[in-house]
C-alpha cells in the first residue's frame, strides 16, 4: 500500500475532507431483475431448439479430446467411438437435473457474497486481455501492475460484484506462475467472490487449494467459493487442458461457466436458432459431463457470442443478430432450469469512443433482457477483448450501476402522496424541493458531462476518455485493501512461495 | 447539386465503380416490433396510475393560457376558471376515443409511406439544434446550408424514416422566414414523410399549404402527410403558441406528437409512477382538446423524458430512471389504445464520445422495449441537444439499422436443413461457406471498426469521430436529390417567394 505513505494522516480534518470528496463505496447487491426476461419464442419454438440439441448430441456426437473423459462416458453409458461422443436425450436429461437451479457464491467478506441463478443477475469483471491502455491512455502490454489494478478497481467498484482473476494477462509472470500470482492478489486485494485458473490441471488444483486456506476445507467443500471460466471449441469440441480443469472443479464442487466461444456465421450456423441449438448441445454436453465426476456439483450454461463480418472475416461485437441469440440462451436455460452467464461490454473498438459506446452498451442490454445470471466481461474492454483500458473500465462501471437500477425496476410508491404534491404546486411549479424528490434522488454518474459547453470548455474540454483516466487514477488513489487474518495471509503466501519454487524445477 | 460537377459522368465504368462502392440506399420500411414491448404494471398499477391523471385533471386541472381553447373547453362542458381548465374522466375518456389508434404517414414516394401506431415503430431526425459540430469537428451556430446537409444525410439514410422539418435551426434565415426555407427543403431534398413547422399558426398554415401543393388538397384533408410536434409546459400548461399550431393542424386532420417536457425530479415527481401519472394528464388534456377541434383527427401522445442532477440542476439524458418512466408511458400508450412518441439518442456529452455512445444506446433501449410508435431525435444529438454532430448524426443512422434488425425479431427458419449442415460440418469445422450462411448475412455497420490494432493504425488510428466525419462527407458527396414534377416545383416555388415578400413588410 504505497498510496498511505503519500497521505500524511488518516484522521482529523484530512480525513473527513477525503471521507466527503472520496466516500467509502456502497456496494451494490446482487441484481434482482424486475424488468424481463423477454421471452421471444412459444412453447412450440422452445421445443424445436430442444429437439434439434438432443439430436445434435444423439446423432452428431460430439468430441471430447480427452481420454480420461472418453472413459468416463463409456463408463457412463454413452456412445463413444474414437473421440466421438453421442449422448442419447434420456441420459442427458438425466444428468443435467442435478444441476443446481441456484447457488451462493461467496465473498471473503460476507456482505459481498452473491447469488447466481434465477432472477439474479451479477456482474463479473473483463478477463485475459494481453494489452492495456494505460492512464496515459497509450497502449502496451499487460503486466502484473496492472492486474493488481484492475483487482483495486475492482474491490472499490460499486457495481461489480466479481473482480475475476485474470483481469488481464501479465506478460512480466511466467506462464506457470501465472495462477499463483493472480489468484493470490484476487484473495488479497480484494474480499468479493474470486475466479478460478483454468490454465492447468495444476493452476486448477492450486486455485482450489488456496481458496481452502481462505474459506478452510470443510466450508469450500460444501460452498462455492470460486467460479471458473471454461470455453469450447464451437463447433463440438471439448478440449483436454478445459476438461482437465473440470474435473478438478467439479470434484470440488465449484461451479465452471461452460462456454462455447461462439463466432455466428463462422463457427455456428448464421441463424439464432440454429446457432443456440448447437452451442445448447454443446454446453449441456459439458454440463452433463460435470455431473458424472460429481453429481449436484453446481454448473452454469455459458456463451460467448459475437457475429463474424462476410466482408473481413473479424469477429463483431454489438451487432444485432448475438443479441437475439442471447434472448434464446436465457430462454434455452429457463427451460433447463440452469443458470447461465454470457458476456457484455465488448467492442472491436481500439479507443474507449463512440464505437465503444455504442458497442458495449448493445451487448448490455440482450443479456439482461435475457435474464443472464453471471455478466462476464462487464468493465474494461476493447479491441476485440485483446485489450483493457482503465479509462473505459471506470465509465463501465458507473455504467454497471445505471443497469442496476434500470433492472431493479420500480419502487412501491404511494401515488396519493406524490398527487398531493402535484395539487400543491400546481402548474408551472417545481417539484425539485418536495420530501420525496430529496428521498428518492435520481442515480448520477459522476463521469457523465452535463454541463453547457462553455463551462466543458472552462474546464478543459475533457472527452470521456480523458475523464475516465482521471477518475481511474482517483480511485486508484483511493483504494483501501480489505483486511486479512495474519495466519491466513502467512499461509497464503507460504503456498505462493513453496508452488513458486516448485514450479521453478 | 454542385457534387455532380466534381463528376466526369454518370455512365460507364466509372457509374459501375460508383454504384459498386457507392450503392443506392436499401430503405427499411416501418419497423414492425417483434421484441417486446415489456409491460412494467399489472392490471391494477395501470389502473392506478391512469386513476392519478384523471383525478389531477379533474381536481388541479391544468392551464390553456389562450383565450380560443379556454372558449372552446367552456362550449365543450368543462369546468373553467381563468386558465385553469377541470376535465371530468367521462369527458375526457369520451374525446381521446376517437383518437385513431394507428394511421400511415403518407411520403411524398409511396414505397417510403409509413405506419404509426400499434406494434409499428419509425425513427425521426433530430430538432431543432442552435449549433452544430461541423464536418471538421468543430462547433459553429447552424446554417441553412446545415439544414440542406442533413435533410440529404436523412434522405440517404436506410433506417431513417422522417427526416423532420427542423434538422437543425439556421441562424442565418430571419425567423419570420425559416419555416418556408425549411418546410420547401423537406419537401423537395427528401422524398420521406415529413414535419411540420409549430413556429406560429401562421408558420402551420403555410406548412399545411405547402403540403396541398404537393399531395392535392383532398388527399391531405383525408390522409396524414406531415406530423408536427408540440411542447407543454410541465408541470400542467399549455400555452397559446403550441395551442394555435395544434387548432391549426387538427383542423386539418394531420397529427402532432403532444408532448410534455419533463425534467424528471423538477417538473414532475422523481418518482416513474407519479411523474407518468402527471405527464399522461398533460398529454391526454391536449389529445382531448385536439378532438374538440375535429373529432378524430389522429394523434400521438408524446413524451420528451430526461432526469435533472440533484448536484448541478443540469438535465441528464441516458440515465435509468426516465427509461423506466419511458417502459410505463407505453403501457399506458397502449391502456388508452393512442399512439406514443418519445425521444431518443441523446447525451450532455460535447464530443461524440464514449460518453455520447453510452447515453445514445442507453436512451434507445428503454424506448424500443416500451413500444414506442414515433421515436424523434433518432440521429445526431449531441451537447443536450443544443447540438448536432454530423459524425454522430451518420454513426446514429447507422445504429438504427441494427436497432431496426434486432427490434423484428427472428425469421422463421427450417431447423432441419441447419441440422443437415452440422451433421456435414461435424466437430471443428466451419459454417462460412454454407447456402444458409451465404443467404442469411449478419447486419454489418460500416462504421464498427472491427479491424487488428496494427491495421487500424496502418490506417491512420481513426477514432469514431473521425470515421463518422469521413462518412458524412461521403454520402452529402453521393446524394441524389429525388425527382418532382416541375408543376408542383414551381408551384411551390412561388408560394415561398410569395410569403418571403410577404413576411417581410
Amino acid at each position: 500500500m504505497t498510496e498511505t505513505k503519500k497521505r500524511p494522516s488518516r484522521g482529523g480534518r484530512a480525513a473527513r475532507v477525503q471521507a466527503r470528496t472520496n466516500p467509502a463505496p456502497v456496494y451494490l447487491p446482487t441484481l434482482n431483475r424486475a424488468v424481463g426476461p423477454i421471452d421471444l419464442l412459444g412453447p412450440d419454438g422452445v421445443e424445436k431448439i430442444h429437439n434439434a440439441a438432443m439430436t445434435i448430441l444423439e446423432t452428431t456426437g460430439i468430441e471430447f479430446r480427452d481420454p480420461v473423459a472418453l472413459a468416463d462416458w463409456k463408463r457412463a453409458g454413452a456412445d463413444v467411438e474414437g473421440e466421438r461422443v453421442r449422448i442419447g436425450r434420456d441420459m442427458l436429461m438425466d444428468l443435467i437435473s442435478t444441476v443446481p437451479s441456484t447457488y451462493q457464491y461467496h465473498a471473503r467478506d460476507p456482505q459481498k457474497t452473491v447469488d447466481v441463478g434465477g432472477a439474479h443477475s451479477i456482474f463479473a469483471n473483463a478477463y485475459g486481455a494481453p494489452f492495456v491502455y494505460g492512464l496515459d491512455g497509450e497502449r502496451r502490454p499487460s503486466m502484473l501492475e496492472d492486474a493488481h489494478n484492475f483487482f483495486k478497481l475492482g474491490q472499490m467498484s460499486q457495481a461489480l460484484h466479481v473482480p475475476g482473476v485474470l483481469p488481464v494477462e501479465p506478460q512480466d509472470v511466467p506462464v506457470p506462475h501465472r495462477h499463483l500470482e493472480l489468484v493470490h492478489a484476487a484473495l488479497t486485494l480484494t474480499d468479493k467472490p474470486i475466479k478460478g485458473s483454468v490454465l492447468s490441471a495444476t493452476a486448477a488444483r492450486d486455485t482450489v487449494e488456496m481458496t481452502r486456506i481462505v474459506f478452510g476445507e470443510e466450508f469450500v467443500d460444501q460452498n462455492v467459493v470460486v467460479t471458473s471460466l471454461l470455453n469450447c471449441n464451437t463447433p463440438l469440441v471439448w478440449d483436454e487442458t478445459m476438461l482437465e480443469s473440470l474435473r478438478v472443479y467439479a470434484a470440488a464442487n465449484q461451479p465452471c461457466l461452460l462456454s462455447p466461444f461462439v463466432l455466428a456465421g463462422a463457427s455456428t450456423p448464421a441463424s439464432p436458432q440454429g446457432g443456440v441449438a448447437l452451442l445448447i448441445a454443446e454446453s449441456l454436453a459439458g454440463m452433463a459431463y460435470s455431473q458424472i465426476v460429481r453429481r449436484g456439483a453446481p454448473m452454469v450454461l455459458g456463451v460467448a457470442i459475437m457475429g463474424v463480418s462476410m466482408k473481413t472475416g473479424a469477429p463483431m461485437m454489438g451487432s444485432p443478430e448475438p443479441g437475439l441469440m442471447n434472448l434464446l440462451v436465457g430462454q434455452m436455460a429457463r427451460f433447463y432450469d440452469v443458470p447461465w452467464r454470457s458476456c457484455t461490454m465488448w467492442t472491436g473498438s481500439k479507443s474507449p469512443d463512440l464505437q465503444a459506446g455504442f458497442d458495449s452498451a448493445n451487448t448490455m442490454w440482450p443479456v439482461l433482457l435475457g435474464g443472464c445470471n453471471f455478466i462476464v466481461h462487464s468493465a474494461g474492454f476493447l479491441e476485440g477483448a485483446l485489450g483493457v483500458s482503465y479509462s473505459k473500465w471506470v465509465h463501465d462501471s458507473y455504467q454497471l450501476e445505471a443497469f442496476h437500477r434500470f433492472f431493479s425496476g420500480l419502487k412501491e410508491e404511494s401515488l396519493d402522496a406524490l398527487l398531493g404534491d402535484v395539487a400543491e404546486i400546481g402548474p408551472g411549479g417545481h417539484f425539485l424541493g418536495t420530501d420525496h424528490t430529496r428521498e428518492n434522488p435520481l442515480l448520477i454518474n459522476p463521469l457523465q458531462n452535463n454541463d453547457s459547453y462553455e463551462q466543458w470548455v472552462d474546464e478543459g474540454a475533457k472527452n470521456a476518455d480523458m475523464v475516465g483516466r482521471d477518475e481511474a487514477q482517483r480511485i486508484l488513489h483511493n483504494y483501501v485493501q480489505p483486511p486479512m487474518d495474519a495466519d491466513t495471509r502467512g499461509a497464503l503466501d507460504d503456498f505462493v512461495a513453496k508452488k513458486r519454487l516448485e514450479y521453478q524445477t
